[in-house]
C-alpha cells in the first residue's frame, strides 16, 4: 500500500507488457510512433483545465528501469495454456531498456483546453507504448486537482484557500500528489505535513475537536492551547456551542493578548457558515479582535463558498478538504493516449486515427502542436496544428467540434506554442521549474482567460481549432476508413 | 509525488503535530485515551460495507517513526510570531517516539455498518492522536473501494470483474490501493502490474486499440498478435467497425487453432454493450468458438452490469475502470476517530462525547466493542457495547439512530465479537492473513448478508443497536452538555 518499491516500472496495466513483446516479437518495436496524451472534456462542467504533473512525470521516466525483481515476477505470469506469458529473451530486452524517446509538454500551470495534447511521446513504439499508462495516472489526477483547486480559488476572490483534505484523500500518494496540484491550482497552502516536506509548500493547522474533548472544558482547553502554542492560536469552536466557543476563544484571546501574543482567529466546522460568521464577526469586533481571522471549513467547494460570499458570510480563509482532494464531483479526468503517426526505420510518416461513432471522439492525426493565440492580455484562440505540415503565413483553422466554423486569429494578436521541448531523444532538456513559478504561472494564465469562462459553469465555450489542412487530413483519413 | 521517502512520519494534518506539542506541554500526553475511527453512512446508497485496509495500517504504524530529516523540517516551521513553531525538546521526544498503543480491529473483508469502529486505538493520548490523520487515508479509502468492488460483484451475479482502473486512478497509491481493495472486495484480478507483484493478485491483459493502429489493417494486427502471443488472445474489436472486428477476430482465431492454440475470447470497449455482445455471441458460436468468453468494458459499472444483464447482454468477464477504482458516485467514505474515553495516570476513565445539532451525529462515548448475532448463518443484528460495562447475561439494545426502537436478538441465534486484538502495548499481536483469505472472507460475509441489503438501493437498514446501558450514558452525556 506504501509505494516504496525500488521500481515502479511494473506500474502499467499488463497489456502494455503483453504489447509490447508482441512488437518486439513481430520485429517492429523500433519503429518509430507519436503519441498524445489528451482530454476530451473540461472537468466539472467548466471551460478550462489546469494542465499538471509534469514534474512527477519526468521523475518516474527518469526512475524508469526493469530490475530484477520486476522480471523475475513477469517470468512467474503464465498464458491460458499454462505457458510462460514472457519470453526469457523479452525480458532480458526489458532488463536493457533505455528511455530514449522525445517527450513535449505543456509546462505546469498553463491553461488547457480539450483535445490539445498536455503530453507529446515520441520515439520507439514500444517505449511509447510502455508510458501510457503511468503517464495517464499522473497527468490525469493532477490536471484534475489543479483544474478544480482553481475553480474553489476564483471563487474565493483571492481569500487564501487552504488544502485540507489528506484524510479522505485517494491513498497515500492521492492526498500527497492531491496536495501538489491544489498548490499549483492556487491554494495558499495545505495541512499535509509530507506535502509541506517534499514539495515546499506552506502548511497550516492549529488544533481538532479532540483537543477540546480531552479537556473537562472548552474554556479550559483553548486557555491550555493558548499556553502551549501561544504563535499558532486559531481556536476551534464549534465542538459543544458555536457561539458560546465564540465568547471562549475571545477570552482566551484576551489572555493572549495579555501575554504579548496575537489570536490568529477561529475556525468555524459546522452549522450555517454564512449566519454563524457574522454573528462571529460581530462578537470578535465588539471584542477588540478586528484583526482575527474567521476561518471556515466543512464540505466546502466553489459552489458553497460562492454561495456563502453572495450571502454575506464573513470568512476570510478557506479549508476545503474532500471536495477539493478527491474531485468529489466528477474524480477522474477523462485524459486519454493516442497514437497518431509511425514509420518505419527509413520510411514515410503513417498517419493513424481511432474512429469513433461520435465522430467528435475520432481521434486526431499527424504530430500536434498547440499554437495560442493572444491579444490586449487575453486568449483569443488555440489552434491545433501538424508539424510535418505547419501553416505557412496565415493561420486559417476549423472548430474542433464544429468544422463549419472558422476560427481565424486576429492580426494583432501575438502568438506562441505551449507544447515545450522536455526531453530529447532521452536527455533531459531542462529541469523543472520550482513549484511557486508553476503555480504563479497558473495565477497569471487565469488572469488572461476571458472573464466569461470564469465561472462556475459557464455556457459559453473556448475556440479550439484545427489548423485546416490538419482539419482536412482528418476529416479525409475518416472517411476512408 | 511517488511517495518512495524513507520516512512517512509526516503523512498527517499539521494539527495533530501542534496539538502533539500542546499535549506534551500541557503535561497531558501520557494520559490514556481511547478513540474509534467509524463511519456514520454506508457509501453509494447502499445497506452494507466492506472493512478493508488494515495490513496497510500495520505497516504504517509499524514504519512509523520521525527521522532526522522530519525533524529537521519541522524545526522550519513558524507560527505568527516568526519564531519557531515547535521546540527543540519537543522535536527530540517525537524522534524517541514509540509506538506502545493497543489496537483493535475488524478483520479486512468483514461486512461493516454505520457508527461500528472498524479500529480501536487505546494508549497515550499523544500517540492516539498522531494516528488519526494516516489511519483515516487508509482505512476510508480501502473501505471505499471493497465496498464498491463488492457491490459490482455482485451485480455481475458470479462472473468474473477485472479491475482496470489505475489510468484514472487518483495517484499512484490511489491505483495501488484501489486493486489491492478491489481484490479483497471480490474482483477476480486486475491490469495493474505493480499491484500484481506487491499484493499476489492475479493480473490480466492483451492489448489495446493503439496494438491495432499500430498495423495497416485489423485483420493483419490480429494475426500478428496471435503468433506472438498464442495464449494470450483476447481481441479488442471495436478500434473500427465492432461487428466486422468480431470476424476479424474469427478468423485469427481460426488461425490460431490451425496452431495448437485457443482464442480466449473477445473484447468489446464501445457501443452498445447488450446488443453487440448478443450479436458477438452468435457469431461466435457459428463458427465454432462457443468457448470464446466476451470481455465487455466502458465506464461499467454496478448499474450498468444490472442492466446489461437484464437486457440479456452476453458479457461473460467485466472489465471496470475508473468507477470502480476512484469510487466514482461517491469518491470518498466519510470516516471520522473520534475520542470517546480519558483518563490521568491511575485514574478513572472520563467518557467523552462531541455533540452535533443532529443528535444521530453525536458520538458515542465508551470502549467500544461489536457483537454480530446470527443465526442460520444469516446476520441478524450488530450491537455496539461498552467494555467498561459489557452486558451480563442478556442482550438488550436501541437502535443507534432511533433509541425508541428496541434490538432483542433472537436467543437461537449465535454471536461473536468483530474487533480482535492487533497491537497490545505496540506489538504485534499476529500477522495479517494472505489476501486470498481476507477476499475469501468477503465473499462468505455477504453470502450471510440478508438478500435484501444487497440490492444497488435496498431500502431496508441493518438493525444496528446499542446496548441498553450504553445507549442510556450516551443519552444522558448528551442532555448534560
Amino acid at each position: 500500500m506504501i509505494p516504496q518499491p525500488t521500481s515502479l516500472a511494473l506500474l502499467t496495466d499488463l497489456y502494455q507488457l503483453t504489447m509490447a513483446q508482441g512488437y518486439w516479437k513481430t520485429g517492429i518495436d523500433q519503429h518509430e510512433a507519436v503519441f498524445h496524451l489528451f482530454f476530451r472534456r473540461n472537468p466539472f462542467k467548466g471551460a478550462y483545465s489546469v494542465a499538471c504533473g509534469l514534474a512527477p512525470a519526468i521523475e518516474f521516466i527518469q526512475n524508469l528501469s526493469f530490475d530484477e525483481s520486476d522480471r523475475a515476477y513477469l517470468a512467474t505470469l503464465e498464458g491460458n495454456d499454462g505457458k510462460p506469458l514472457f519470453e526469457p529473451a523479452f525480458l532480458d530486452y526489458l532488463g536493457g531498456l533505455k528511455f530514449t524517446c522525445d517527450l513535449d509538454a505543456i509546462p505546469e500551470g498553463t491553461i488547457a483546453f480539450p483535445h490539445e495534447p498536455l503530453l507529446r511521446v515520441k520515439g520507439p513504439l514500444l517505449q511509447c507504448q510502455l508510458l501510457e499508462t503511468p503517464l495517464l495516472t499522473i497527468i490525469n489526477f493532477q490536471t484534475l486537482i489543479a483544474t478544480k483547486a482553481a475553480r474553489v480559488c476564483l471563487a474565493a476572490q483571492g481569500d487564501p484557500v487552504l488544502e485540507f483534505g489528506l484524510r479522505r484523500a485517494q491513498g497515500i500518494d492521492g492526498g500527497l500528489s492531491a496536495s501538489r496540484a491544489a498548490y499549483i491550482g492556487g491554494c495558499a497552502g495545505t495541512s499535509n505535513v509530507l506535502a509541506g516536506k517534499l514539495y515546499g509548500i506552506p502548511v497550516k493547522g492549529t488544533h481538532a475537536h479532540s483537543w477540546i474533548m480531552s479537556f473537562d472544558t472548552e474554556q479550559e482547553s483553548f486557555e491550555a492551547y493558548a499556553r502551549a502554542m501561544p504563535n499558532n492560536c486559531i481556536f476551534l469552536v464549534d465542538t459543544y456551542n458555536t457561539i458560546e466557543g465564540v465568547k471562549h476563544a475571545i477570552d482566551a484571546g484576551r489572555c493572549l493578548k495579555d501575554a504579548g501574543h496575537e489570536m490568529i482567529g477561529i475556525r468555524l466546522d459546522s452549522g450555517d457558515l454564512t449566519s454563524l460568521s457574522i454573528q462571529a464577526r460581530q462578537l470578535l469586533d465588539e471584542a477588540g479582535f478586528e484583526n482575527a481571522a474567521i476561518v471556515g471549513s466543512n464540505d466546502l467547494d466553489e459552489y458553497k463558498i460562492t454561495d456563502i460570499k453572495k450571502r454575506g458570510g464573513k470568512i476570510a480563509v478557506w479549508g476545503v478538504g474532500t471536495r477539493l482532494a478527491t474531485a468529489y464531483d466528477e474524480p477522474a479526468l477523462t485524459g486519454v493516449y493516442k497514437l497518431s503517426a509511425i514509420r518505419e526505420p527509413g520510411g514515410d510518416w503513417q498517419h493513424r486515427i481511432k474512429l469513433s461513432d461520435d465522430p467528435a471522439k475520432s481521434t486526431t492525426p499527424g504530430i500536434q502542436q498547440v499554437r495560442r493565440f493572444t491579444k490586449d492580455d487575453r486568449f483569443q484562440a488555440d489552434i491545433i496544428y501538424n508539424e510535418l505540415a505547419p501553416p505557412s503565413d496565415t493561420w486559417q483553422a476549423r472548430d474542433i467540434n464544429h468544422p463549419n466554423i472558422a476560427i481565424t486569429p486576429s492580426p494583432e494578436s501575438t502568438s506562441e506554442d505551449l507544447l515545450q521541448p522536455i526531453f530529447r531523444k532521452g536527455k533531459l532538456q531542462s529541469e523543472p521549474p520550482p513549484i511557486e513559478e508553476m503555480r504563479n504561472r497558473c495565477l497569471n494564465q487565469l488572469d488572461a482567460l476571458p472573464p466569461e469562462l470564469k465561472q462556475n459553469e459557464p455556457n459559453t465555450a473556448y475556440p479550439i481549432g484545427l489548423e485546416t489542412s490538419l482539419s482536412e487530413l482528418k476529416k479525409n483519413l475518416v472517411e476512408a476508413n
